[in-house]
């Protein structure tokens, strides 16, 4: 059972088609960092996305979705999905999200009377999955109309875009699309006779790539753009820097709630259930190096040591070094301790952090893999060479063999453990959907002026808003500021509550 | 053995002269929050800030160290102390600070050679302890000459400013120096012939405040001020707007190190350490209730809930609150818990956060403590009323008594606990002391032009430094970039690492 | 999809053929108390025990291994496993559980030569899963001659069977057995032509009480019996009682090793698999109830707590629930907070611990599950009423749905979420095999008269072997006692070195 | 300031008068290991029990107590002690530790109506301190009569010893007793005409051992001794062993409560306080080793990683070795640290467990502690040697400096760390001095033959009770048992609920 190698994993990312944006990409890390997570889920497109991905799939014929004539229950067929039949199973997930998404059912209910996306026509391209279709169905609530894609070929729930699709969404997406799909399936959710965008969602860049090139006139009419993902940000920047950015665009990846939450409480969960699916590990006294120590390895450090794990991290920025040396965890070089660790794990953003020198000296049985961003942070092309054998032993699992019989156990072939290996929780897409509603709100309603043609920040106290419309999920109840008190403090009683440089 | 009511406790701040400057103090906290620490001990003057405080003084005469005739065994006479006698005993707490000061030793060695301070000539005002005077000598050592004097009528530890006068640094202060004192030393410090002071380094902002009124020609060619407080930068910051500062200013409380550690971790380790002083309290199983979730309460509740008590927050900000709920701890209103609780403790840096009928609600030995700013937090105004009987158990710990024979107990009267009844270990110091060092440094060397008259953050790249000082602490071993890896991240292989805006 | 009510699962245990064990069986809970983990392997014979169990299965034939002719490479027959050309693969999964077992690889290292089983002849009846087969292996290796057979109808790795019998050990199992089926392949086992087996290794006591029915005669010249569930032990210490045990039998139930790890450290990790595997919860903020403070108890709250969940636990015992308070968990009883809590999980081994009328004041979205013994905790049998519906929404997950349209999530239909829904690490399991083969040893080698008709403990002595056979696998380096130590604490350089009450 | 090498640090045992006593003391280690921690109470007679011990001793005459004439406000001069006058003040301190005691009020007034003491005629031997006070007062409220002295010659707090002699119980004790003054106190206390005491509580066996030397005849009437110490127990299983204890006797330090919650959890603060008051440490990064891993190393190891300390252990004993691996801490042997570490604690019960080869070879600034028993864990004499200087810089805490400057900083001379430099919590004393009163009640109210002339454990449904006295202060709400339930578990509904084998 060898592992084949050198075949290619489909691709990673969507092409552009000219040297300029391929340039605007290659130079993306520069200002990326490791605050990434988002942008990771857009690049990883050959990872299965979800478990729930595929429930009822497996009898599925062979058709492409292009070439099949469906009709939903309404009698329209301005949609292209798996198979519209699925409709009714997507319908119950999209149900069970619902039930961890009650900030956005909230907002539902707040905002539905006046309607504040009356008039306003999303195309929209993210992920499609039970969540994104409960963020969808309260845009309509509110009064939009929605035409929506997958910015990912790997990742959309069919049985969800059929949901959609039957109750009047226009979806152009499903599992498996090749890369020509993709950008049909972008064009057809575009190109419309009749209806023209005036608002962009995005996850990745791709669609407003495509816009840009294709469609360049809808900008003129555009309130604005809300872009999710670290490349996407980059991308409006490089724009905006350029002066050729023509429209608003709110960054909604460096919103305080989705930094903190998507990075620090996601990958503490996350890192466990990844680990523990693919290698029913024992975490209990296990030697563990976590390489970086920004939020994401903050919250994989946090939760391995809270399950006796014994945990030190390597570090380039002496600041975040000293955080972790008053948080109880000893900084140290990789090379100095890599003989003897169990778990090697990579959160740095960076390339090459554990470089094939490295694989070659850890112990037998050593587990490596990566929370960071990309495929890039260890060293796995350096692993595809004759003298090294790949046995999967699980999906998502090989051992690679050492001449003399070592292995070591590599997840998700580099690529990040917590898609490809676990879940995320609802709670967390929440929270990041709720801040796309409402950045998309917000662009859309401003006055006239209020936003020029450059990338925004959501104002903070927007951030408080979402952040307040979870806090019921939890039974939390806030403290209301008196008049004295607010005055004393120089705060308005509503928010917003910190300055700007506050860091949480 | 009932607590006498109504007398004054001493002044609890300098007060000017003129109505502007009360207006400005009186302002202060509409920009302050939270991040008060320094400030606070800046106001807190009552409190007896060090245990190390009063090793020798017992048997000492009353007489005024003003009416004393003192000369160093080097003949000088231009100081101003309790007892030059007690050097010996003073050289030896400032050697055993040195132990923890690793950093500010190592940036004498490393800059010694060079000598940046030279020509230096820097007057300041702060605490005067052993932490102070490892300050100061290392930056006699690195060229400076230096003057200084108390910015606390209660902190200053009597033997250590005698082994500062002993080597010849002119130095005025003493403990429970009087009002007049504290002005006469300030002007002492200021005011000498032959030497005008070019630098100066501020706590509390009474030197910057004196020189301001007294002495306005000294910022004609002083290359700028260094401030470590929250109070003492607002007043900078309300000079800067109202066009009346002078000299560049360099706001070291707005540092990630200060803010991070002094403040996290800091709080973290004292909020233990004073409540077990003062009350012997078990922690575990007790129910607490921490006001407040920034970076005070953040360290309160990691380190009680990690002792087995089960803690609650409150707070008015959605965002900390939601971080609250995620780190464990449930988020409620005072009141409805007020009757449950074993321990209350503020951490707002607002105003009667708990009020009066609060306090008549608490239940029989419940703990009150602030650990927030000044001592405002708790309305203990309200408890110096007739019908409550105060009995003083021990130090920094009074019982009030209801007429139902309800006790409440309170703690160093509602002022800060950490500074009344634990001490600041020597290495959260050290990090100050070390900003406050590299600031002059910078400052002192900045090319014309660099800084203008504003005030300004440490440059990233210095809080970098300061933090790297202190890896060596605890032996921890930073990874350097390859230069490959520094250019696929944009990044210099020597820093900064971080965006101004990251959160750490 | 709504769930089939009233289908039976299957048998939950052999049924025994008459009253007399019967009702040795109905009192078993009497003294059992919340110490059943292994005993609960026993009974909840229709749980998927282990993820790894049918890799192959998929396509295979629907004809019973009783009606197959095989033959393993070596020309024997005297097997019946499912497919023996499986063996391959077993045969990998076999070495892969060694890497997580190197303590049996080195007892096999250290008694190789001396062949402490030389002569022993045993018959094995327990799960057959990888973990199973190291052992084995390993007592093959130590020169016993082995015949195995399945404690558990569903639990059997067929592969690793396979693997086995390829190898000559003549192996009996299969997943998927009748009842019928069961006891033939126990009977294959025992009775089989010159060969008599002489030491017994059972979980459940299946296999004892066939032979004690059927074969009484192996006891005259048996050396013993080790037993590993609650049931089987509770079972023994009956017929010690009734002066019916006619050889020495070894609790292995009962020693600290496998008490203290099975069940705290076990539990620990499994809570939090368990759950994530089933519902993709996020744990912080979660509010949980923990019912029963024992070793389960602890585990589970420990690793809640740990991950930011808001943990509060009932007893009944005060001992365990002034333990609890220590700890930091609120002690309440479940009436009081039922109807606030999201997760819901019982570890106390008694039953309607979870009553219809608090499953009815639960709110929409909280999840019940057992981490207790049996599937008795929760009275599940009350929700199979017409007036609820169940939805099945994942393998091992029911929606059961009330009139108003409130959702239980219940897993696992109450049965043990840690052995339906996650999977034990190979680490645990070495450490209970490892207590099996030195307890076979122990009996095997013991000197006439050292243990006599009854049941016993494993010596001390033994349990700290077996502790510090798996010390390698954490690098850890004990400290040896020196002459002058060892006779100052009165005890043997080699242990033991703890008194039998010792509580750890 | 250098300390004195070579004085005398008092007694740190009353030396018995014969060789046998003697020897029967000095085998007394063989046993006991490391649960010791009372016994180490009585056997440190130099520390300083209580912070609390001197409030208004400083202006004392020097008169002895022996000597002088003092009468309470009842007329009766039947007691001893410092200064009658100082009863109010000590009152208060009596007051104020029955506010943490609640379980002993709760007792007298369930117990009050039936007096079960009545008739109870009781000596003591204890620490006299305001919780000792509590339990005594409670004695007297329940119906006994109480004649009191000390068991230490340091930890008698003169103030509550006055209270107790105004309310007219006889008390023959004060601080700082000569070792005549102690047995003089001793027998006045036994020896007083017309009253013979039937019942002892002794708290390190001196009084039960003057009472067999000197009134033998008193063990004729009596109805038992409940003694507390390690040291005490060890003697009386010897008298048993020997044929020589001729009344029953009550183990009260072997009791569940007492060893879980005197150990782990009141270590688990103490080593904290015990660190902080003394070195003023931030426990944020330090390297610690604690050696011993026990109940008392738990509770250091807890409390020290929590705090962000990276902490790693020594063990003999390779089951609490794999607990410690299990619980996230390496497993190291002292030797291979020794030169990293910024902190060493010994928890073993052993002696040289820290040697000079090892004091040699620590860091610069290492801190040495002892948490276990006695003051044999460090190799404290090896260090009084001509080449190494001793600095005292703080009460308890030295200095030691070898000739090229290295400090170590040596803690309490290597005594007990706890009971030297911090506080014990009133709670934790709280269920000690039940556990006493119940036994006291037991023994005299036990039908005739219940108990014969040996050593007995505090019946675990007792040990129960006490911890369910002291489920009130947490609010807790213990679960009763249906009578199904309680049917199926074979368990009486108020328990015992645990075998007595049981673990916790």
């Amino acid at each position: 059972m060898a592992h084949k190698h050198g075949h290619g994993h489909g691709r990673e990312r969507i092409q552009f088609a000219n040297a300029e944006d391929k340039q605007e990409f290659s130079k993306y890390p520069t200002k990326a960092g490791r605050r990434s997570l988002s942008r990771s889920i857009s690049q990883s497109s050959t990872d299965s996305y979800s478990s729930a991905a595929s429930y009822t799939d497996s009898s599925d014929d062979e058709t492409s979705p292009r070439d099949k004539a469906q009709v939903n229950t309404h009698g329209s067929s301005d949609f292209c999905v798996k198979n519209i039949k699925q409709a009714e199973f997507g319908r119950r997930e999209i149900e069970i999200a619902e039930q961890d998404m009650s900030a956005l059912i909230s907002l539902r209910k707040r905002a539905q009377g006046e309607k504040p996306l009356a008039g306003a026509k999303i195309v929209g391209c993210t992920h499609i999955t039970a969540q994104t279709a409960v963020l969808i169905e309260t845009l309509v609530a509110l009064g939009a109309q929605c035409r929506w894609t997958a910015c990912n070929i790997y990742s959309t729930q069919n049985e969800v875009a059929a949901a959609l699709a039957e109750t009047g969404v226009p979806v152009f997406a499903w599992k498996g699309e090749s890369e020509d799909d993709f950008w049909w399936c972008i064009d057809r959710c575009v190109n419309t006779e009749g209806w023209q965008a005036n608002m962009i969602l995005d996850d990745g860049g791709d669609l407003t790539h495509w816009v840009y090139k294709k469609y360049p006139s809808v900008f003129k009419k555009a309130r604005g753009i809300v872009e999710e993902s670290v490349t996407g940000v980059h991308r409006l920047y490089q724009l905006s820097k350029a002066g050729k950015l023509c429209v608003p665009a709110m960054n909604v990846n460096d919103s305080v709630t989705k930094q903190k939450f998507d990075n620090l409480y996601c990958c503490r969960e996350s890192i466990l259930d990844g680990l523990k699916r693919t290698t029913d590990i024992m975490f209990g006294g296990k030697q563990v190096v976590v390489c970086g120590y920004g939020e994401v390895g903050k919250g994989c450090c946090t939760a391995l040591k809270a399950l006796g794990a014994i945990v030190c991290i390597t570090e380039i920025d002496p600041i975040c070094a000293l955080q972790a040396c008053m948080d109880g965890f000893r900084v140290v070089k990789l090379s100095e301790v890599i003989r003897q660790m169990d778990v090697v794990i990579t959160c740095t953003g960076n390339k090459n952090v554990v470089t094939r020198e490295q694989l070659d000296r850890m112990k037998n049985g050593c587990i490596v893999c990566n929370m960071g961003h990309s495929n890039t942070e260890i060293d796995v092309a350096s692993l595809r060479s004759p003298e090294l054998t790949w046995e999967r032993v699980r999906s998502q699992v090989d051992h690679i063999i050492w001449p003399d019989g070592k292995r070591v156990v590599l997840l998700a072939e580099g690529r990040l453990l917590n898609l490809s290996c676990s879940t995320v929780p609802t709670f967390v897409l929440s929270i990041t959907a709720t801040t796309q509603a409402l950045a998309l709100i917000e662009l859309f309603n401003a006055p006239e002026g209020r936003y020029k043609q450059d990338v925004y920040l959501l104002p903070k106290k927007m951030d408080e808003y979402v952040a307040s419309l979870h806090l019921p999920n939890f039974d939390a109840h806030l403290t209301e500021l008196t008049d004295e008190q607010a005055k004393y403090m120089g705060l308005n009683k509503n928010g917003p509550f910190k300055p700007n440089y506050y860091r949480y």
